[in-house]
């Protein structure tokens, strides 16, 4: 088989996947170690074509993929995988550039800064502003604590909401840089007026956090990090595409002072896993902790190399996905998506709070619903454990004010107000049970 | 237009792009600047089809592209996306796996193992060993020396050889690790004799250094690691694929006892960017260097995630290209494009031994070699510049002995003796001016 006829079956196998992974089991139904006991202990001696990979993807692999594609997954944060980036990611294994310096790909340096200036135009933040991509929002923790540290070296405390994502907790004790949590208010919300930034290095506030989704007084935080020279970082992972949306920007207030902000066009901005964006204002910072250019990689060019800014020397052409995703929305197709993901999670929050017998568990600001019915929390580990199990739709939970909360997360661009009705109905269906 | 008819023209477009890819300039022929220029500077507002991002590859994008798939590319280190890896890559992208715990992607985790075990397996490496996928093997050396500090907290000192990858250095500096270099000798191999691993947390060995594919003797560095109760790396990020050769693994005696060894299959083992495999003999210390999992993640299944292993939580289904490349070569097709590199660079190698005014500036044990023209660094850097400029091959430098080195670093599955025989003519033509 040559490569055309294996790319035809590989391109029909996508299509194929897309337009049935809406009647699939959401949620992989299969036990631990299932698959790998399906799977030859031992590599082939000699070749097999690629025809046997498609075949065991779908023999062998497909009960254990849980189909985050799906426009019924509601869990952790929904994500999209959407068809320009599918098809980028083939235009970039087929490259397979790999950009150590400027000169290894121009084309790969090049058109990640101006992908990302673009989204930094779509988000309403002002220039200049240094972007660059890297793998996920742990990296970029990593990197935002690192220069933090490196700009006032005589503290060793990073602030940050008791809400703040586990990547943050990580990346401080990567780092030895001792954590100093905050409390927050009813709204899961960091509060600025228990905020201490005293022998601070950093302080990471978040739009949008993953537990709730809740929005930390970004200004309010700017200011007193102003004060103190604390540097700032801004966890917008989630909820930073919403600012393609100006009737969303008031949810980032002040996200402009901040020194550096981690928004994941892999969640929600439909581009395919792995696409974290890392801008930052204090570009110098990065390059002061991270540059480190070795002979052989020493050229005469005077051009400053994206590996500098982080610890990866090699990256990849993720831009080439970003970009094709941003022009082949265009700007008014991805707040399109945007706004009917808000208006469904209203549309489900509505619902909730009409019914007697459930409640709603915080304010919702974007496309999170989090929610449990009246009862204990066994009664809603159990109405997840069965709504999961019937592989009709997929959620997950988290733990608020000490109680279990049941999440609804849209994100998924195939999703319909058909889905959202469904989920409302299997939830209500399984709690009645 | 739909996904199925985007998706042919996208297969078309790599298919044509690998038939014609030896005939391109290998280095790309830009001046800084003059793509980001050709670029519109702002997003677009509305949809543009998928065609558009193919017809701006070609026209815009092209020039910028420096040839890592031409068989003519001979710098840093040779990579190849073979086939197979290509289109894995396309699949990838349509499941969108986000593996940030088993049940999130049970095909993701089960896969990576399974397929981590075949490779430790084609490496003759013993069992049990735990393996994982990073991006890059600078992420690596993060993990092996935060999970060193970890488990000798009282420690501080990471060794080395001088020529050790800077991103030992650049993991070093993170982690706040004091580095201690060791000299080496005439084969630019660490000094066994040398060495002093009083108060050192962990030793970084390579196998096939970036510079000159140099191989510290791995065997005396365990037995003294050992005897210290020092964390020892093996850094064969290149290099490491040979070992799919019984006849080459006599260069790798001892990395059976390391605590954790690098091998990147996104350099020789014809992957795709990015494929970083790290395997490890102390889980536990990984685990106890990076777990953390925070409510929203906690589900009953009895099962320890990849995530816990090191910093980042999400993880691309990357093992679905390394086990597609693994399948459709077989241990025998591995086997034969490994041989042949290494034939072709003891070819090379010849040629410029039998030529007046030419020599060998480094032992050769895989397929880089190191010389230069008998002349000053200038002669040589103008020798390189010439030859790179012409597009006909790319190849780098190093400093070795503080002189100018020419780097031929054979590593592409396209390249035949043809391109070798090339390659040395231009060399010298360039050199004869």
């Amino acid at each position: 088989m040559s490569f055309r006829d294996d790319g035809a079956a590989a391109v029909d196998w996508v299509a194929s996947y897309l337009e049935r992974v809406g009647e699939l089991p959401v949620l992989a139904q299969v036990e631990p170690g299932e698959l790998r006991a399906s799977l030859p202990a031992s590599p082939p001696e000699t070749a097999e074509p690629f025809a046997a990979v498609l075949r065991d993807l779908d023999q062998v692999l497909m009960p254990g993929i849980t189909h985050w594609q799906s426009p019924r997954y509601f869990a952790y944060f929904a994500t999209t995988a959407a068809e320009p980036g599918i098809l980028a990611e083939l235009l970039i294994a087929g490259l397979n550039q790999v950009g150590i310096l400027w000169r290894a790909s121009p084309a790969l340096q090049e058109l990640e800064e101006v992908t990302l200036d673009w989204l930094r135009q779509l988000l309403g933040l002002p220039e200049p502003l240094h972007g660059h991509i890297e793998d996920t929002a742990s990296s970029g923790l990593i990197t935002a604590l690192a220069a933090a540290r490196a700009a006032r070296p005589d503290r060793r405390v990073v602030v940050c909401s008791e809400h703040t994502h586990s990547s943050t907790v990580k990346a401080a004790r990567l780092l030895e840089l001792q954590l100093r949590t905050t409390p927050v208010d009813s709204a899961f919300a960091l509060r600025p007026d228990e905020l201490d930034l005293g022998d601070a290095c950093a302080v990471v506030a978040t739009v949008g956090t993953t537990s709730s989704a809740a929005v930390d007084p970004v200004a309010a935080i700017a200011d007193q990090a102003a004060a103190a020279r604390v540097w700032l970082h801004v966890d917008a992972a989630y909820a930073g595409a919403a600012a393609v949306c100006p009737e969303l920007r008031h949810h980032f207030l002040g996200w402009e002072r901040a020194d550096s902000i981690g928004v994941n066009p892999h969640k929600w901005l439909f581009t395919p896993m792995d696409c974290s964006v890392f801008f930052c204002r204090r570009p110098d910072d990065l390059r002061r902790a991270f540059s480190l250019v070795p002979e052989y990689l020493r050229v005469d060019e005077d051009v400053v190399s994206l590996s500098e800014y982080a610890s990866p020397l090699g990256r990849r052409f993720r831009a080439l996905k970003l970009w094709a995703t941003l022009r082949c929305y265009g700007r008014e197709g991805l707040q399109a998506i945007l706004r009917e993901h808000v208006r469904l999670a209203a549309c489900f929050e509505e619902w909730v709070s009409a019914e007697p017998g459930w409640e709603l568990c915080a304010p919702r600001s974007f496309s999170l619903v989090c929610f449990r019915k009246v009862g204990s929390d066994e009664e809603n580990e159990e109405i997840m454990r069965r709504v999961n199990a019937s592989g009709e739709i997929f959620l997950s939970h988290t733990r608020l004010d000490g109680r279990f909360v049941l999440r609804l997360a849209i994100g998924n661009a195939r999703t319909t107000e058909v889905d959202v009705a469904l989920a409302w109905a299997v939830l209500r269906r399984e709690a009645a049970l």
